[in-house]
């Protein structure tokens, strides 16, 4: 059985779209690359910190799709790390309402023994001395590490963020982030920057407009699904990594042509997690569902031209 | 051989952009159109108006293609339409300085006896009643009208615009477009509305971001091609539906399979377009250029997931 290690956030989301609003439900990076990966039939670690507050049937309802949370320090007292958001009309921009850090802010990760030789390491979006701190941990070198980053982390820790990503085979990051980070326009010319950073692999998220997969001179471009509705976005990009995580876990082939399936599968289970709030429909997605979007995704991209 | 017809305009642009500038050059819907369908082996015909200011080598170079120009009204003592503008650093957006409408504001366009037999014809983007009045002229109902607009006409002649919407087959508009005409943020569902308009194909043109192909539950996606540099969009879009038209008139195969072949070859030829200023790069593009560039669209695209 393939085996996948993350480090990132359990957390508690509230979120606020045109079509309605919730209270604190279960949210974070971890939970959401955990519950997508749970779709290759793999073990999925995590290694992350809650409070008290976090009910004990999340836990649970991870721990049912095969996923340890063993790794997940519960602060007796402490709070979850929680964040509010609210969405515009258009899905494709967000207010930050609130953002509690409470445990996380002391956040120091340890990663269980039975999940030092995951072959798979998926780092999501911390500080990049917390994703180091998790890859010096692994007693085997994994056959691939995967790096999520955000801008913020380019503003305030650039020098431990460039120190990590020299380490790591992956990188994800969104189209905006990828010009910061790169100073280039060009997507191509932004992975080529980064490239020479470090990640022989770089990933390019741009939401609804798809995603990009660079690999030296190789390119492999994975649209999103055109949906007539999307409900709530809260979760798809790190959905869209586990789901990339997650296969190559299944199939620890590291091949161009099948990290091209990777980002496909990846498209397709955020193409899901967009349809309900939070966590709610990857807690309740099926093979079969996942198997018959795959149809959809061949129909939307293939084509018969003979080449001459 | 494959016979298209298109009615646009032949005119001059002057353009900058972060690259450069240029003088008044060669420009214009049916001049991109018809270059682009040139790739075909087909013979499409343009009609048009321009003044005497035309430099008749401008014309040949058009004939040379087999473009044929006796449906181009050449005004004694007029001017040429005349469009200036300037890209901005991300070539996405631009500021139009310059608009002379000059002859096109007494265009009344005459088709050729010749072409009013072709079996596919691409109404280029002008005035809803001048696409009209070309479609009244064709003797032989054609396999297959494709008409491009923009918001303009949206604006200054909706009305007229629903009623030429009514008679055609396929429609191209870009995304924002698609969205006023329909009313719908969705462009599933924008599509849905602009079907139910008249259309049963619906071409949305998402620029850097790729085209997305409609008829009735079928969706097609084809991307743009990821450049490392784009040198001038002028022209993009037309090339684009040249394509797709010229492809279609060279099978005259309307079904929806052979149209996803068709915005590949739109996409393909669009992304030769924006590598040198106006017309330039179509001048001497070669077939064998454009076979090259499939194949990287396919790797770009294809994949091999085996579905359970």
């Amino acid at each position: 059985m393939g085996k996948l290690l993350t480090v990132g956030t359990v957390a508690f989301d509230a979120i606020e779209t045109p079509f309605g609003k919730t209270d604190k439900i279960l949210g974070g990076s971890a939970t959401f690359v955990g519950l997508a990966a749970s779709q290759f039939g793999i073990r999925t670690g995590i290694v992350s910190i809650v409070g008290d507050d976090m009910p004990q049937e999340y836990l649970q309802l991870l721990n049912d799709r095969n996923i340890d949370t063993s790794g997940v320090e519960i602060v007796q007292g402490g709070k979850t790390f929680f964040w509010s958001g609210r969405y515009h009309n258009d899905m494709n921009s967000r207010d930050t309402l609130v953002t509690e850090l409470n445990t996380l802010a002391d956040f120091n990760p340890v990663v269980p023994e039975a999940f030092r030789d995951a072959p798979v390491l998926m780092l999501g979006n911390l500080h990049p001395l917390t994703q180091s701190s998790v890859l010096d941990q692994m007693a085997v070198k994994p056959k691939l590490v995967i790096l999520d980053t955000m801008n913020f982390w380019m503003n305030s820790a650039l020098n431990d963020l460039l120190e990590v990503i020299k380490r790591i085979d992956v990188i994800t990051i969104n189209d905006e982030e990828a010009r910061q980070l790169s100073g280039e326009y060009s997507l191509v010319n932004a992975a080529k920057k980064i490239h020479d950073m470090g990640p022989q692999y770089i990933v390019i998220k741009k939401g609804e407009h798809g995603a990009l997969l660079f690999n030296n001179g190789n390119m492999f471009f994975a649209p999103a699904l055109p949906l007539a509705e999307v409900f709530d976005p809260t979760g798809a990009g790190d959905t869209f990594a586990g789901g990339f995580a997650g296969y190559i876990a299944k199939t620890e082939d590291i091949s161009f042509e099948n990290m091209k399936n990777a980002v496909i599968y990846g498209s397709n289970l955020a193409s899901f997690c967009v349809e309900r709030f939070g966590t709610e429909r990857m807690q309740v997605l099926t093979t079969e569902e996942v198997e018959a979007r795959l149809k959809a995704f061949k129909q939307l991209t293939q084509f018969e031209i003979e080449l001459s």
